[in-house]
């Protein structure tokens, strides 16, 4: 089997947003598609280990702000790599809020869907989310970013490590996963997340 | 509620085949995404009322074909807007066959992944069916087609009808849904698969 061919599906790029209790979080994902029709319904999957579908599990609504092309680098590393148990994502952003009371992106996206959970599978990496669609609102009409978008146009290249530093292992940035060793083979994908060796960053003794 | 928000989520366009009890067909749709790793998993929304999906409710294997940028109309058209039921797609069409004994598109697609379905969930107007991979094949390094490209540079714009011709309603070309009425609103959303009146051709007295 070729994993990479999987990476010839096609996907949007979105910010999901949730809230329990008071704690309000976002992570950046690639999965969303409409499922069915009256009532409108669509999927998402979210990696079980991060704190937004940890939340999501107990809040049942989320918002999900379709990134356009205009979304920079920065505001995707800053929900896409970093935890939210570590740092408040939202804080001091005056996001506006959707429906559900949730924040959404007023800038670098085009679209924003309110939507409430009812029904989820645990697929042991991801949990599969089916929702109901609560309100749906078009912010602009500019281009929606696709993953292939943001990979060839928005993602930076990697930079190359300092000579002088010794690696001992390697972080996918997506999920966390650790490789151990110096050397990563050139087609390593992550068995969590399944990205390849671009998402990876180095870790110095 | 404005549903053309939900256009701003970005799919591909894929070729689905099964085959049971003698009988293949195959349907075009723009929906997959991965949902889970180790084991890697897809999701796949499919319209009820069709007939791969009835097959496939049966076969429990299927083929997606990922369509690449090359792919014509007239291949779309094929699988896409006619019915099995109706007449034999693969008939003469000597295509190539996947792990699972299954027809895929040796041409016009870039990647094709055998699956065998997991887990099935009926949302109504489609059945969501969570699968996993047996094989994935990347068959050219050409570009997936999106469903945006498609939209933009693959499908025709519709024909004026002659204006000598009386009309009586549209079907959507894409589930067969009826409109009844010689004039459709502009904004109308096909209420079975959400197609818009693009994808809606005129039946005439």
């Amino acid at each position: 089997m070729d994993t990479k061919a999987l990476f010839n599906i096609s996907y949007g790029i979105f910010m999901l947003s949730t809230s329990w209790e008071g704690k309000t979080n976002g992570c950046i994902t690639n999965t969303c598609m409409q499922v069915a029709s009256d009532p409108t319904r669509v999927a998402i999957a979210c990696i079980n280990k991060n704190y937004t579908c940890e939340l999501l599990k107990k809040s049942g609504v989320f918002a999900l702000s379709i990134l356009d092309q205009t979304c920079n680098f920065e505001l995707i590393k800053h929900f896409g790599m970093q935890s939210g148990r570590n740092v408040d994502k939202f804080e001091g952003m005056l996001l506006p809020k959707d429906v559900n009371g949730l924040p959404y992106l007023g800038w670098g996206a085009c679209a924003v869907l309110s939507c409430h959970v009812v029904d989820s599978k645990d697929l042991g990496s991801h949990t599969l989310f089916i929702a109901e669609i609560d309100d749906a609102v078009r912010l602009n009409d500019k281009a929606p970013m696709t993953y292939a978008f943001y990979q060839s146009d928005v993602k930076p290249k990697p930079a190359k490590p300092a000579e002088e530093k010794k690696i001992t292992g390697w972080r996918c940035k997506i999920c966390g996963y650790v490789y151990e060793g110096a050397e990563i083979p050139a087609d390593f994908l992550c068995p969590l997340c399944g990205h390849d060796v671009s998402d990876f960053e180095p870790i110095y003794a």
